[in-house]
Parts: C-alpha cells; structure tokens; sequence
C-alpha cells in the first residue's frame, strides 16, 4: 500500500463525527464532503467551472455509464475522463457494480464476473473485477472502487452471506490490479450485523486506502440504513476515510456524519431540482406549487448560491411550469449549492467544536417530506 | 410621435446595408443587430448574465406566450418582464399576432381581434389590438411590435389584400395605446410587390418608430423571402430602423442586411442547439455525427465563446448522444454567440468601409445545409 493519503484532524467528543483530509493526485478534499454525481461525464446542467464556483471538492463518475457510452475507446484516446469533461478536481469512480446490478438487463453472475447487455441498445457486455479495476484505471480515477455486487433489499440471510464471500473474492482479485489512484473497498452484507462487521474486516485484512459502506439507499428504511452504518463503523479503522454510497437527505448526511461518516454522493439534489423540488434548511419546497407563482423571495433567503442571488421564486416557478432548462439549471445549482454548504457547515462546526448544536439546530429545523432515502443514480 | 431614437451612422455605397443605432429607454442598440428569442421570459439554456456576457444588446419577448402563462396578473405583480426576467438591458416583444395564427386552437377573427383558445390548457382568450399594445405595455417592452394577421403561404391575392386590410385598421388602433417604449409597424402583403408596397406606404403614413417585415419565414422559398424585403424596403425611411422578423440562417441575414434590414431576430441558433447542430462560419455541422467521437477540436478553430474554450467536438457529441443538458447549453451558447458574433462583424465592416468583402467572403464560405429558413418560434 502507498501512504496512508488521509489525515484525522479532530474527533468530536460528543458523537462519532470527525473533521479529515483526504490528499488526492489532483487535490486536497476537507472531510465530511459531498461529491456531486457526474454519470455520463457530466454532472446534471453543470458546466464545470460552475462546479468550481460552487466549492466542488470532488465529484463522481461511473464506470457502467462510460464504458456503455462513449465506451473506453473514446475516453482513452482522450487520456481520461478528466480530460474528456474539463474537470481537473478528483474524480472518485464508482465500479459499475451497483448499476449492472440495477441497470442491465439480462444478468448472468459467475465467478469472473457479470454478463449483461446494458440498458442503452443492449448490446452484450461483461465487467469483472479486473475489467472494473482495468476501466477505472483507464478513466484515470483518483478514487476507485471495488466492483462487488450490491444485494437488493430484503435480501435472505444465505443469499446476502453468498453474495459477500462472492465480493470478497473479487475484492482480492480488484487489489491486484494495479490503478493510478486511491483504491476503496465496499462493506456488504445487508441488514444483517455480523455480516456487515465480517465484511469490514475481511476488507480491511486486505488493506484499502478507504472503505465505503455500499448496500444501503437501495429501498430499506431510514433505520435499517442507519444500523447498516453503526454495524461496519466499529470495524473500520479511524486513520481511513468511511464513505457512505448513494446517500442521502440533508438530515440523514448530518446523521451519517454524527455516526463517523466522512463522505457522500447523491442523486437528489440534481434529481429533485428536474421537478422542480429545493432545499431550504426547513426542508424541501416543490416551487410547482400555485403559492409561489407571486413569491418574490428567492428560493431561501440568505442563500449565497448563483440562483438566489439572480431569481425569484415567482419566476422559477414559472420556468419550472413552461419546462425551460434555465428552471432546472437554476434549481440544481441551489441544490448543490445547499449540499456543498451544509458540510462546509459542518466542516466549520467540527473545527469549532460545536457540532453537537449543529446536528441538533439542523435535524431539528428540517422537516422531512415524501423525498425518500431510496435515491440512487440509475 | 416622440424624437426619431436612430441614427443612421453609415450607409455602403455597393449595397443597401445600414449601420445604425437604436437608442432605448434601457440601452443603446448598435445595428445590425441579431435578438436572442426569449420566448418565455428565458433565453432557452441560457441565464441573463451569459447573454450579457455573449454581447446581447436587446432580446425578444412574447406577448402571446406570456398572456398564456404565466399570465399578465403575475408579470404585473412583478413591475414588468425585466425585473421577472433579471434582465435590466432591452426587450423587443412580439405582439402575439403571429402566435395566435400559428399556435393557438380554434380561431375566430373578428374585426376587434382575435378569439382562440390557447395552446397550454386550451383556456378560452382574446387579443386584439388593443389588447396587445396593452399587455406589451405591462410587460415594461422597450420596443412594441404591432398587432397583425399573419397570413400563411401561399396565400391568394384576394385573402391576402384583405388581411392587409383588416392589419391596417388594426396598425391604427395600435397606434392610438399609449406604450412606455418605441412602436414598430409590421409591413405585410405576402408576396404581393404592390400590396408589400401598399402596407409600407400606409404604415409609413401613420408613422412609427421602426419598421418590421412580416410575414417572411413562414413557409416560402428563400427567393420570396428576399423578394418580400425587396418590394417594402424603397418605401420604408432610410431614418428609420428595419427589422425583418423570425430569421434567418447566417448567410441569409447577411443578404438581408446587403438589401437594407438592421435588425433579426430567429430561433434556429437556440433550436438547432436542441438537435445538436452547430453554426460555423463553413456551414452548420451535426454534432451526433460518429464522425466527430474522437474529434479533440472545439465546434470551430478560432473561436472565442465558452464552449469552444472549454469542450471538444468528441465531448460534445457524448452529450449530445448522452442527452445531457450541458451539450443544449454549450452548444446553444456557441450559436447564440455566432449569430451575434456575424453582426458585429458586419458592424465593423460597415464602419471599415468593407461590407462588400465580408459579405462575399462569409456568405461565399458557408455551405447551406438542410436547415430551412422557415423556422419560427411556436
């Protein structure tokens, strides 16, 4: 293994929350972060100098997505995915094995790997361990993830146990293959503890530069996502990064963080901001809504983000109803904007020491709506 | 009628092309001049300081499609189109007559206006004349379009001097409401040389701020189109503005400024940016071509917008074929910028005395394509 990339800053006294830094090739990521999704090489209506002026550290690509289209050919003749999207922040790559999971069509698992014909024109394709490794290497990842597979939820108890033993050894057979970044394993396990805590320290007998929680957001309810990260936490060393994958509401990130979790991604604030759905530190608003048609106020007021300083709620909403891209653009850089800020919050409140009355302040303001955990990019 | 607020700076001794400007309540327009298409209170893909930042003097506005939704109780409330918009420089809006012929449901023309039912929900509604010199005057319109009938093409000599007619009485009463901005009249007569005559002379006998030619683009092979200025022009003052509506492609603008137009506006920039075509100065290209998978060059050499700053011809495809918002945008930004770009390189020529060369040279260099000209806002 290289050096260990991340630094322990400080531990709050009060939870398990902790303040990191994570040194990458291409940059430095404060911890706790958000990483806005970027899946077909492109986060959703961001250009990227955008996502800089948003205070992106690092934001995500997949593995799935870009070998179905454009496929590695292009990506390599372009020298990586940085390159191809003009983005030179990191990049953290997801293995492909979530979305051949819950994309493709016509699975065939084997020992090898998975066959499948993907969801774009069904042409047949196989990834594997090595071939995840192999394209994550080639898209010039800085942060790649293991290729495991991701049980669907319930799952039985024998069926979640086969699945992890099949992951770890894939998980041993991803280590060999040697990539230009950091290298992250993913605990599995379903709901059920001792699994979880057998595959945190089986990963971490084999040795990563970090290790993800995957197997949640996948349509389990919020305490089962919970327990799914107070049952590999324990197990997982305090000197590495911990991920949690494809999660969650603003509440829910603050939770994970409280529970020793020092990075996220999620779909929902792009996903949201395509209905018309924002975030506000009272919750979401759906500026469809008849009620905003004469609200002059932007979105929140105080807000700092490029939406909030320029548009009213009155004419969002209108962009919204008419179906014009400038509502959705605007929406999504609010939504990302309130991501990026809500852990800049935190980032602040752990340096201060007080980030007992941030989670406190913040949970308790935000009230939830129908905008369910079960989120993930497809 | 208030002072004459153009000025004619220079006029190219082998042509009848103009440079002009046009001064506003809200800025100076220097001529020729290309008019972003903000149908729906947007620029579509585009935010208010992008346009400012690709040199947008003035955009359009449309009465119909405002009166529709979000409707006039809303643009009221918020003191007018600009301050709904967030765009404090000038709006040309459109009067609603050539929507209500081409959109809207169940026509009935009366000698007061139109009845129809509008395209959105199909709620019954009503413009006339007055009514649209009204609504544009609540939009806060720095430039307001003249309520006309529109008729198709072809169209018989007879229907034709009789919508002529009717527009006419309609101009008059026009006339009569009280804008805030400048009025222009809309020269029709399809293509009639003694009716396009008739019109100017009588428009011209009312007196208005600036003169349209309508009814072009609808349809007609590109000869009437030219023809159709053609036969206005020697009866429109030289000390006015001209303003041929809804097109058209590069070089066609070029010829209609060689023939005495000073201002355009067309949807084609931001329409064929949906489909993922861009304008360069040889002929448009298509973007979801396989030709261009690995192109590493920007839309065109040279170029000095964002897109071509910042992604390649092979990225820009992936988008495209990706149907990822950011190709719309970029490439939207590329034509908007290319359209604008052409005249202030006309601009710069009519005042070097070159006109002649550009124009020989630009409209020599571009290779029409299918895009027709018949292209108008719906």
């Amino acid at each position: 293994m290289r050096p260990n990339p991340f630094t322990l800053l400080a531990t709050d006294p009060l939870s398990k929350a902790r303040r990191g830094r994570l040194v990458t090739a291409r940059g430095i990521i404060e911890t706790p972060i958000f990483m806005p999704v970027g899946t077909q090489a492109t986060v959703k209506c961001c250009a990227p100098e955008e996502l800089r002026a948003l205070g992106a550290q690092i934001i995500l690509g997949n593995t799935y997505h870009l070998f179905v289209r454009p496929g590695m050919d292009v990506i390599r003749h372009f020298g990586g995915l940085h390159r191809f999207m003009s983005w030179n922040g990191p990049i953290l790559t997801d293995s492909g094995g979530f979305q051949v999971f819950s994309l493709a069509r016509l699975r065939r698992v084997t020992e090898e790997g998975v066959h499948f014909q993907n969801h774009v024109d069904g042409t047949p394709m196989f990834l594997g361990p090595r071939e995840a490794m192999e394209i994550q290497a080639a898209l010039g990842s800085d942060i790649a993830m293991l290729f495991d597979e991701c049980p669907p939820f319930p799952c039985a108890y024998d069926d979640a146990a086969a699945s992890l033993e099949r992951t770890l050894r894939w998980a041993a057979r991803c280590r060999e293959v040697e990539t230009p970044g950091l290298k992250f394993g993913i605990v599995q396990g379903s709901s059920y503890p001792d699994l979880r805590r057998h595959s945190a320290e089986a990963l971490v007998q084999l040795g990563f530069d970090g290790y993800a929680v995957g197997g949640v957001s996948v349509g389990e309810p919020e305490p089962e996502m919970m327990a799914a990260v107070e049952h590999a936490e324990p197990f997982l060393p305090a000197e590495k990064p911990r991920y949690a994958m494809g999660l969650g509401t603003p509440p829910q990130m603050v939770e994970m963080i409280a529970r020793g979790i020092d990075m996220f991604d999620c779909v929902l604030p792009t996903r949201l901001a395509r209905n018309g759905t924002a975030f506000t530190r009272a919750g979401t608003i759906a500026l469809k809504n008849a009620g905003f048609a004469k609200d002059e106020r932007p979105i929140e007021e105080g807000c700092a983000c490029p939406a909030c300083r320029t548009f009213s709620r009155g004419y969002l909403r209108h962009l919204v109803k008419a179906e014009e891209i400038l509502g959705l653009r605007a929406i999504t850089e609010h939504n990302l904007h309130f991501y990026l800020n809500l852990m800049a919050g935190a980032r602040a409140h752990l340096d201060a020491g007080t980030f007992a009355e941030f989670r406190r302040e913040f949970v308790g303001g935000y009230r939830p709506r129908e905008t369910s955990a079960a989120v993930e990019e497809t």
